[in-house]
């Protein structure tokens, strides 16, 4: 249904000329029952029962479009909201008001591939969400990007504030049809002030913000495989004299059996405080981890599972703390549209990694974390 | 219309499939000019003229679909924003951001009822709405309301921070065609995190947020009668060691003569904050009242009109305040869709109830207050 | 597409009855790359490169319809966002939640003209945007408008919080059909209490937020001229005992010659603090300007010019700072819906202007400012 809303309307009134010509209002509405205990060293426990979002797919309300323009031309937008259904928020950026925060585009697309101008993924992130079985969402997701948004407690840096998406981009894309090659680069502008001399008179963040990145791929038949990197300012003080540059890659491949599709990735995530005046040493701090998986079509539903290791390294601790997570689910299609699914994920850390599932408390020193999502996913 | 929107689109695209599969963007936007006047005990006055909004129906913009999944079974979705169409105004619940804080679900329905995820209206609200002549919108809403919305200044307790809707809920509704008979009850997780010892790591709030409340009634013919009641913790703080909660119940009843409507409703407000370590005495507040009112349907319009009563017990002060409000209105459609109304409205405080009309001010000591509200509500 | 998206489903459901009974969803999405650079008098640079939106027409997202209530009457609503779409914006209200930003009304019309409640663009701004061959987009927009807009650093009193609209408005247009005479006017409240005696219990802000404004023109043929002129209070203390008045108006006139369209504004805005109690002297500002300006249509495109101008005066400077600005610029229309444009324009300060082009650096003294616009205009 997604890509014909009201695409009908407009083709009535606009009678024959532009078949692809289409405003499309879209979205998913994702509500889970979730759990999750966190077993501490010293054996005690802590545990929370929710009514959580975006347990399989993200929740989001959407309006995109595309026009023809002729020739091989399109032209098109993407207005893209996120939405927290258990609580009726809508949009969750780091900037007040980002209420389009899952992608803010307009393209211009033709038989050169497509320019797409505004806020959208990284590179970096498809593979993650690509060759994962449970995607990026709920309490299965690959451990790695757990580690890496929740890294706060071991050492000072955080990897990136965003591991996501980018504001302020300009992205071009392969066209499609190329034998099963896909790739794209996208390059954000910091959008800073730059002096010629002395002091900025206001601001002393010069850098952050700007990012350029990467991704190539194959896909034919039962094989998908691809490689993505990026590297961004995520930080930086001219008066301190310091810039946060960070620089991600990884890379994911998946084949479909029929009976069974296998998924396997690895990633790398580096952090350097670089000091420009030289007078304090650089700092570095690694993540790496991966993940082999596996999805079983049962029926109509679809039997998940995966298991996935994240270690921390360079870090100001004795040993580099790690940790790696099992997951298994299972999701039963109603419709197209409408899904109920189920998952359990059982989380072990070692060395003093800090980690609990989604939505478990980091602080302690939590040794080992279990949960499930029991819900419902309905898209439009 | 509301029904129909996009569903259009979306047949002529399914072809004959599913008929009852449907999403649809649907709205109120209602405007009026809005006066409030307060006498003070010392015969001063205050007063404000206004745009204000939602006079006669909430104003709101939202998006909902049904999509029928076969055997009786349907799932279906609603996000629903408030507006403040005075001056541009969406959403306006307590969390940042919370965009769609009248409603944001997900539904699965069939011959068993609905089970409703997300945010949603309390069963509690709903007596208050529909058995009142004025809804909760407008100066000539039920005093109670207006009472138990802005008990600020008498004692140090609110009785909720939000008297109609929950956050992080599960919901059932009974299935329609029960002879009559219908109802609801409702869960709202807390989503605290509880610890098996000690203090808790982080956070002091253990509680706040839990709900369970229910509602059920009759409707045949003329007749319309529901009784509902809930229960909720509203504030928590594991070190000073106590709980905050309160209990609502209500009922009320209809009874359409044809030329005329008759209302009446009864509701009781408790707040019990509950000290764990019992070194300090409980404390409670009470609030209650009610209403009797009724509608004479006169050509296109309706004629409104109620008498409310609101009470305080159990506050620290000498004698129990109390309010008192008549209200009068005219509501002319001039389409199902579109209508012009006026409201006149009269309260009067006993005691040191400290009430002004909606929007009127309420510090110092307020006598009594008079206003009007004149507007246009126009749905899509 | 825009009178039509939603509007085929409603006329499939109502059948034959209400033509022009409509709801539509509408927008705009417009990205540019634009660099700006600021030479200062004592020689330095700053210059900064971004993804900005709205080069061209301001980025935007809405909903509007209109209901035909028979016998000429006509019930109406309007809701549009603003988007800052290269970061995923939404709504940019001075009010946290304002989403509806840019307008958010609804109306009754009928012959009588219309009647239009909630919030508005002021009258004034019509002739900033319509007599201005870039409107008030990017950066070749009247130079007037991006001092009134930035001038913090001469004196301490800005011209007003928001140029181009007012909530909480009544407004009044004239029908069309007179002859090519058009006209509007509009009154803000500013909703504030006024007491009868002594000092406000609460809030020392007692008028601000008031506004009156109006409009009157006549576009015939070749011709079109209009005049506007509106009064608020932008600021007000009861307790300083003074009011922030300004008054604004201005005259714009445009001839279409076929190949080439000119056009001419002359806008002058006033601000005065009037000290109630007369103990300390008023204080007035005073900002004025004009521009010349013309487009030539070229094939699918259109050429645009102009040169603008604009002067302080009553500052506590020894001379009067002025600026002047000289744009030049080129659209290609791919479609109706979508285009390409470029813009160049060139900014020289006199007597400590303090303005750069947008989005550039205003501290020091800048002396002179280039910049360009290179971006993308789609609407749906």
């Amino acid at each position: 249904m997604k890509k014909s809303l009201v695409a009908l309307a407009a083709l009535a009134v606009a009678g024959v000329a532009s078949a692809q010509s289409s405003v499309t209002l879209f979205g998913i509405v994702d509500a889970s029952i979730s759990g999750t205990t966190t077993k501490f060293a010293d054996g005690s426990k802590a545990s929370s029962t929710r009514l959580d979002n975006s347990g399989y797919n993200s929740s989001r309300l959407g309006f995109r479009g595309t026009e023809d323009l002729g020739g091989g031309l399109a032209a098109s937008f993407w207005l893209e909201a996120g939405l927290s259904n258990d609580a009726g928020g809508a949009g969750s950026g780091s900037v007040t008001g980002q209420l389009f925060n899952r992608r803010s585009t307009v393209s211009l697309s033709g038989g050169f591939g497509e320019i797409r101008l505004g806020r959208d993924y990284k590179p970096t992130f498809w593979n993650n969400t690509v060759f994962d079985p449970f995607g990026t969402n709920g309490q299965g997701t690959n451990v790695l990007q757990n580690v890496v948004g929740t890294t706060t407690g071991v050492g000072a840096l955080a990897f990136d504030s965003d591991n996501v998406r980018q504001s302020n981009t300009v992205g071009y894309f392969l066209p499609p049809n190329l034998g099963g090659f896909y790739g794209q680069v996208q390059y954000g502008f910091d959008e800073k002030t730059k002096y010629t001399d002395g002091l900025p008179p206001a601001g002393a963040d010069t850098r952050s913000g700007d990012y350029v990145g990467g991704r190539i791929g194959y896909a034919n038949g039962p094989l998908d495989v691809a490689l993505s990197a990026g590297q961004g300012t995520i930080g930086s003080s001219y008066y301190a004299g310091y810039n946060d540059e960070n620089f991600t890659w990884n890379a994911g491949i998946s084949w479909d059996f029929g009976f069974m599709k296998l998924f396997g990735e690895y990633g790398s995530y580096e952090l350097k405080r670089t000091y420009d005046p030289s007078y304090l040493a650089d700092v570095k701090r690694t993540a790496w981890g991966g993940l082999v998986g596996a999805t079983f079509p049962v029926g109509p539903g679809l039997i998940r599972a995966s298991y996935s290791y994240a270690r921390l390294e360079d870090f100001p601790v004795a040993n580099d703390p790690s940790a790696q997570k099992f997951a298994l689910g299972y999701v039963h299609n109603l419709s197209k549209r409408t899904a109920l699914y189920a998952t359990v994920a059982y989380v072990d850390n070692k060395n003093g990694m800090p980690l609990g599932l989604n939505g478990a408390v980091t602080a302690g020193t939590p040794d080992s974390s279990y949960g499930y999502d029991f819900g419902i996913r309905h898209s439009f």
